[in-house]
């Protein structure tokens, strides 16, 4: 028999889920108002991040509650244990859809990017909603293999990133110094995104095993 | 009579306080790497990030047994729960300034930045400095009206930061694209570290009062 404390655990678990699906979502609309110049995709992402704001607050005070009135021990514990430390990646990563909105309404009506960089963080945003997607489920479905491929999709993040920079750094860069310094910040965002969804797969390893896996180097950008 | 878990309170929250410093210190360093293109700097902070990573990981140990073993209740409970979430903002101070080490590295043996904007970075190094100070110290002495001015430091960083930007973004900017983008992603570095130290203080304060401050909006970078 599942008891009430197993119930709000799991609803727990199922906010932070919604959260990183949300935030994939985010970033999903923010890199349309980029790519499109779309100033309502932008003003959507950065209206929703209060709503976003809303639950995780929710969310910490449950985790807190959890806590304080249950005293967990064990695998529940490293659930609430976890939760406080993913709160802390999907704040990061809705805030990160929203510094892409940003840009892409401060330039408003012109276009960030253009052509081959253009093309680049599309596939940045794809990979971006798939990150958010698989975080959300390795959450609802805690399995520590798929947890871990989560780096496999951040490896993909990276390849692009380092694309971008090929690009940006290169003698033929056509663009003017202004578009370089959106394209390098927009980029960073992207990839620290990428980098939270991959922390939410280390906590959700951590919960099944008892074990963090090691962090990742930090790259040179 | 101080309990032996208030005694394990107490050590957990000066290994947050040395993080703190710690991390104000390695930007320091940077700092130097980056102004004075001093390699040997650069390496030190580089290499010192895996020991602060060791003292992450005893804090975050530290935290789970405390709450494992000493189910603690009330203002207790508020400071495990605020080490956790701290835990990951001096993560993040003590990765971004090996972000700016790692810059100052590559481009060695040149100098990164010039004139103006060399200027700049010894003012956000030295506001940085002070913000790790500052966590430290209200750490240490949990004091709200002290936590809460971390974030005029944080302001401060902030005109710097738009400072930085205008320089950047002037018509006038002699350095080409490649300096520009690295001076774009170096400011966002000391910036991110100012707005992690302000997080510090946050917690702090919800330690103290038992309510969180509102967070801080986003801007546009």
């Amino acid at each position: 028999m599942r008891t009430v404390f197993h119930e709000k655990l799991d609803e727990l678990t199922g906010q932070l889920a919604k959260l990183c699906g949300q935030a994939g979502l985010s970033m999903k609309s923010a890199t349309q108002a980029l790519l499109d110049a779309d100033l309502a995709a932008a003003e959507q992402v950065i209206s929703d991040h209060d709503q976003m704001g809303a639950l995780r607050a929710t969310a910490e005070q449950a985790a807190f509650a959890l806590l304080a009135l249950q005293q967990p021990v064990a695998g529940d514990l490293r659930v609430v244990f976890s939760a406080i430390q993913i709160i802390g990646d999907v704040e990061r990563m809705d805030a990160l859809a929203v510094h892409v909105a940003k840009i892409a309404r401060l330039r408003y009506p012109d276009h960030v990017v253009y052509g081959e960089v253009s093309d680049c963080f599309a596939d940045m945003g794809r990979l971006a909603v798939e990150l958010g997607e698989s975080a959300r489920q390795v959450l609802l479905t805690p399995d520590p293999a798929a947890a871990a491929r989560l780096r496999e999709e951040d490896n993909a993040m990276d390849d692009l990133y380092r694309r971008l920079f090929g690009l940006l750094m290169s003698p033929t860069w056509q663009h003017g110094v202004p578009a370089a310094v959106d394209t390098a910040l927009l980029g960073r965002f992207y990839e620290r995104f990428a980098d939270h969804a991959v922390e939410v797969g280390r906590r959700v390893i951590f919960v099944a095993t008892g074990t963090l896996p090691a962090e990742e180097d930090i790259s040179t950008y």
